[in-house]
Formats: structure tokens, C-alpha cells, sequence
């Protein structure tokens, strides 16, 4: 939501639906910049992102979004009610900053339904079972609509975002990246966590448990964006061998070098990282030699400070020789659940970009997607190669 | 509160009460200029002052500078907790915009308290019985504040405001108006209906009523404030005459001339006016000439407007002959417990005026209280001539 005008943009979609004969729910998410403005404030005054007060402080811009949104459909001639976190009782776990959903209680919203009333609920917050303010983490108004859906069974839930629709890859950098009419929830969940910026990613799981329907569509353009499809047993062989290619920019990679062999070494590393509440995405160990082994691992760019001194400390204990870091990596990644009909995907990738001189730092993979880590100065020219290998700007997902 | 700053100014203050040893629960207004903003808000989507969901946009500023000021109490060593109304149980009436409160329960507040934290409360809100954010209206969180501590039995509640007391008169006009140590609630309540805008007038009768002790405050310099005390059967004779005069000029006249005089006309114009929620404050009736009469009444400025058309439209049917307005006038009265011991205390404020050649157009009088509305180029002048008159530079009221 951004100013006024966006939200007299957003009735309208509302009342569309509403003229359609539908029952609606709006879940809100804060106005543009506000969350920002007011994490800022908590900052200033000492708080972080997992305090109980800064989700009190936070949680303040969805409040007023939601009021604001009840108040230009009203003048719309349209009857509807704002509800906050504790009155839809979303109750959460006491993680503040990045609480989950435990329960919501659709009876509320329902009575408000069957009142002939829209509901225009915050997003992004809940209550703890001591009656706090919790909140759900950045994306966390999506998480919050896909649960109300499941909650009161809706027959469709849509996400509105930057972005018509899920694409082939991020249309910034490829020219001819196209809108996908659909993509299964195995792809979505592998794309969220792959550093396209659609969804957050714990609202594909919610929505996957629970099987919403889910679309996502564009706040500032008409159109049918993208369904969010179920997979079933078996894949059409004409299936797309790869739906799309994702690049992330947003990790670096630590080395540990000349670790002397023995057992248990990656278990010591990885078990303290974890304790400090860090994320280790890839892992490679190279074969030891002379009886010393190399470790690498990726993390997030801005947990890439704090793993280094962790790093260190016990590289030290190991007598390791060094311990470097790049910050200068891209992840890219293809991504289709064709995967699993086709063959050697992964060495079409690998060959495309050997064409291109561009070396494979380190490769993981799963049953529907493959990823390398690449230096960044080639990630978009890499993206595009990908992009183009597997004929993402034409094909076409079967019916 | 305005800035971060100015939060870690009253965390002093409450860090200063901690230390004396004192259990402390500290009612937070929003930062300053932060109720406009959201007002302003709601306003452009549509709302009105008395909307469920502008109560709550605009609660929000209080929600964030309690999170604030319990951020800073904790980064300064303090355990402390931020409390909404919704979590404190403060229960009001439905009327958004100017709600009631109904009840609250301390509950919530003395076990935060028995566990050795210091409480910070949003003030203004609470909730009605359908669980919707409240507002208590302008200066809602002094009421809070008295409210509260009638409900835990608190030993003292201090206002902080922006003055350091209550003066004998406004300092901006008087020069030599000087704070006063004590005064009693009937005259603050007088006070706060003349134009005095220290306190909210519902608070001062709230604490009246549940024999809260108050004191008003600077939140910019230490020092003891003015305590308001209660009144006991018999009033010194050293006491005061008078303990400080006040000056309104936000109120405008009416004036229906020539109106047949017949009974019930004065219920018929004044019943139409209190139908559209304006209240008038004083009414002057003058003897009926010839079988007609004048009638002259105060209504505040900004509902000047809507009076007028109301009388008109009255006064038409009453076939009066003319109905005027004067918008350039100012309300001086004089207050003081002691006027009960004193006579002639009117007289002389007439005379004083009259010596200045200050035309008096309308009276009115309390026990406690003689106001006089006259033209509003003399407001200052005659608030100086009036303090001067009755001594309030140098008088100094009885232990």
C-alpha cells in the first residue's frame, strides 16, 4: 500500500470482486516506507528486530493501513470493518520479529461476512498468549492472508504485488522473461528460497499445507497473473524441462583451508553457526589431501560478519591455515518440475556455461531444481544464457 | 513527547521516581505533531472525528511511543513493559472520537508492577465491548492517566505537560503571572472550562471524583508543579479572594433581535441547537419591550457557523427581526475558592473594568467564579488589569 491514492486504487479491485458477488476479505500490509520509518524509530531507541516492543512499534503501520482501507470503501458506498491481529485472535508462538502462526479463529471474520461487511484486516500481526503484539517477519502480510484463507476456507486467495504474475526470470535482467500462467508449489517454494522476491516463502509452504488456492497478481495492472498449481502424481511428459531461472545476489561464501581431517570438523563449525541463529546454505568438502581438507559454505550477506568471527575462532582451534571469504558471488538456479522427466539438465546448464568461461564454484541440487554459485560479475549475462538455453521466452506450460 | 530525544527526557524522569524507590506506571501521549499527522490521515480517506476506524489510525501514535519509551527504560538498565488498551482493560463507551471509559482493571498493571517492572501505558485508548480501539478525545491521555491511577490506588499522579503549574494567569499575556503551589479542583475545573488549557476538564473531574492526588508538571524543567487539592468544609479567611483570572477567546455571540416575546421561546432555539451536539454556554434574555424581546447566547467558534444557521432558520419562523453574530469577543473571568468569604468580589471586577472603559456585553457567575464577556481587542489588557487588581503577582495562599 503506498499513499492515499493507492489505497483508492486497492478499494477498487475490492469492489470488483465485491460486484462479482463475492464475499472479501482484505488482508493489509503497511504503507510504503513505514515499516522502514518505524523500525527506524525502535532502532533509535534501542530496540531490535526481536524485541516485544519493536512489534508494538511496527505493527502500528498495518493498524493504520487497514483503518484508512475501511474508510475509503465505506465513502464508496460500501459497508466493511477493520480488524486488527487480537480481534481476529491470530495467535502466535512468542518468537517476536518472526512469530508463526499457531491459530487464527475465522469466526470473527465470519460473522463480519455474513453481515454483508468487507473485512479489512492487518497483516503482518498477531498476539502471543499473553496478549502481546507479535509480527510475522518482512513479507509477513502474505503469510497472514494464505492462513485467514485456510482458516475460513476461501475459495481463492490472491496476493497483490509489485509484479503481474510469477515470471521465467527477474524481467530486470532478462529482455524477454515471460509472465508464467502457472507454477507448481514444488517450483515456488525452490524460487522463494532462491532469491525471487514474488513471495515469502512461508507463505507458499502455508498455502501448499493447507491447499489454498493462490494466485498473484499485480496491485498496479489488470490481469490474471499467475496460479500457484498442486502437482500431482504424475508429470506431463510435455512438462516444461525448466519453468525458470533465478539469480541471488544476497550470500557469500566462507572457505575454511587446510583443516587437518579428522572426524567431526564440519559438525563442530556448522553446530556453533546455528547456535548464533545463522542460515548455511551450500556445503562443500573437497577430498581430503595429505590428510588436510577444504571447507566452504555459503550464508547471508549480512550474517556473513558475524559467521567470520565464528569461523575464525574455531579454525584457530583446529589449527586450520586460513579462513577467506568472497562476498562477490551470485547464486543462479533452474528451476522445473520437467526435471524429473528429462535427463541431463544439469549438464546442459553446467555446458552452458562453460561455453560462456564461467567458472562453477559449487553446485548443489535437488529433485526439481540445480544451483551454482558463480562470480557475481557474470550473474546476469549467466541468468540470460540460462534463460535463453532452456527456451524460457517462448515455451509454453501445458494446459 | 516529541522526539527520541524528548522520550529519553521523560525516561529520566520515571528512572528518577524508580530510584526514590517508587512503583511506577507512566501514561504515554503520541509524539508530537503524530495525532495530526494520522488525523489528517483519516480525513483524506473519507473519515470523520467520530469513525470507529479513526480511533484506530490515530490510537496508533500512542501505541508507538509506548513501545518507544519501554525500549529506552530497558536500553537504560530499567525492566519495563508497554501496554495497550486493549491489554490494560480499559472499557469505555461506543462513542468513537470522545469515548468514556466504563471501567479498567488494574489487574494487568499491579502484576507487572509486583514483578518489579515499570509499566508504560498508551494513553487515549481503550476499547469498547465489541473489542474496537476508542479514543477519549483531546488531551485523552491525561484522563487515562487519572483513571489508572484511581483504579491500581496509585499515591500521586503527575500530569507532565508544557507548563511547569498552574499560573494565576497565562503568562504569554501577564508578565508577572506567577505558578501556584496549590489549587483547589473546583477552581481547576473552572479553570479548565475558561480557557485554561493545562488540563482536560474530564480528567480534572475524574480525579475530583475518585480523590486521585494530582499534580501538573513541566516535562521540560524539574520542580514541584502546582497540586490540585481538595476542598474542605470551611475556607480560610486568609484564602485567596481570587487565584487567577483566565482568558477564552474561542468563543463568538448570537444575538436574535426582536422576537415576539412569547413563553417557550428560549426552549425552542435552544433544544434545536443542543439536537446538533453544540453546546452554548452563556445566555442572556433581556426584559421584553413593547412584546419584544432580545436574546443573546455564546457558542464556541468553530460552531459558529452551523448556530447560525440553526437560529436563522428558527428565527424566521419566530418572525424575529434580525439575527447577528459578533466572532470578536473574548471571555475574562476570575476564579478563586475565596470569593464565598469575600463580597463584592464582582463589583470590584466591574469597577476595575469599567475604570479601563471596558464595556461589559454579557456576565455570568459560579460560586467560585465571575466571567464577563467583552471585546476581544481589550482580552489582554484586561486579563493584565484584573490580575494587577486583586494582588495575584505578590499574593501568596494560605498553608
Amino acid at each position: 500500500m503506498g499513499s492515499i491514492e493507492r489505497i483508492k486504487g486497492v478499494a477498487k479491485r475490492v469492489i470488483a470482486e465485491k460486484k462479482n458477488k463475492n464475499d472479501v476479505v482484505v488482508v493489509v500490509s503497511a504503507m510504503s516506507g513505514e515499516t522502514n520509518r518505524l523500525l527506524d524509530l525502535a532502532f533509535q531507541a534501542g530496540g531490535t528486530a526481536d524485541n516485544l516492543e519493536t512489534d508494538m512499534i511496527i505493527s502500528s503501520g498495518e493498524q493504520v493501513s487497514s483503518g484508512l482501507l475501511s474508510l475509503v470503501l465505506k465513502s464508496e458506498g460500501y459497508d466493511s470493518v477493520p480488524l486488527l491481529g487480537h480481534q481476529v485472535r491470530i495467535t502466535t508462538d512468542e518468537v517476536h520479529g518472526k512469530a508463526r502462526i499457531a491459530r487464527i479463529d475465522g469466526e470473527n471474520i465470519n460473522k463480519e461476512l455474513s453481515r454483508g461487511k468487507i473485512a479489512v484486516i492487518a497483516g503482518f500481526q498477531g498476539i502471543n498468549r499473553d496478549g502481546f503484539i507479535t509480527t510475522l517477519g518482512r513479507g509477513g502480510s502474505d503469510t497472514t492472508a494464505v492462513a485467514i484463507a485456510a482458516a475460513i476456507k476461501a475459495d481463492r486467495c490472491d496476493i497483490y504485488t509489485d509484479v503481474d504474475g510469477v515470471y521465467t526470470a527477474d524481467p530486470s535482467l532478462v529482455p524477454d522473461a515471460r509472465r508464467l500462467d502457472s507454477v507448481y508449489f514444488d517450483e515456488m517454494i525452490e524460487m522463494s528460497s532462491l532469491g525471487a522476491k514474488v513471495l515469502q516463502i512461508r507463505s507458499v509452504e502455508f498455502a501448499m499445507k493447507y491447499r489454498v488456492n493462490l494466485f498473484v497478481k499485480s496491485t498496479f495492472v489488470e490481469g490474471p497473473g499467475t496460479q500457484i498449481k498442486f502437482l500431482g502424481e504424475k508429470i506431463d511428459m510435455e512438462e516444461l524441462e525448466v519453468s525458470s531461472v533465478a539469480c541471488d545476489k544476497d550470500e557469500a561464501k566462507i572457505s575454511i583451508r587446510g583443516v587437518p581431517d579428522k572426524p567431526g570438523i564440519a559438525a563442530k563449525i556448522f553446530s556453533k553457526i546455528s547456535e548464533a541463529n545463522i542460515v548455511v546454505d551450500m556445503i562443500i568438502q573437497n577430498i581430503s589431501v595429505h590428510g588436510f581438507t577444504d571447507l566452504t559454505f555459503t550464508v547471508s550477506k549480512k550474517d556473513l560478519k558475524k559467521s567470520l568471527a565464528i569461523t575464525s575462532k574455531i579454525a584457530g582451534e583446529l589449527k586450520a591455515k586460513e579462513v577467506i571469504s568472497d562476498d562477490k558471488i551470485a547464486k543462479i538456479s533452474v528451476i522445473g518440475v520437467g526435471m524429473r522427466n528429462h535427463y541431463g539438465t544439469a549438464s546442459t546448464m553446467f555446458k552452458a556455461l562453460s561455453k560462456e568461461n564461467i567458472n562453477i564454484m559449487m553446485i548443489s541440487t535437488s529433485e526439481i531444481k540445480i544451483s551454482c554459485v558463480i562470480d557475481a560479475r557474470y550473474a546476469e549475462h549467466a541468468t540470460r544464457v540460462l534463460h535463453d538455453t532452456f527456451g524460457l521466452g517462448k515455451a509454453k506450460r501445458p494446459k
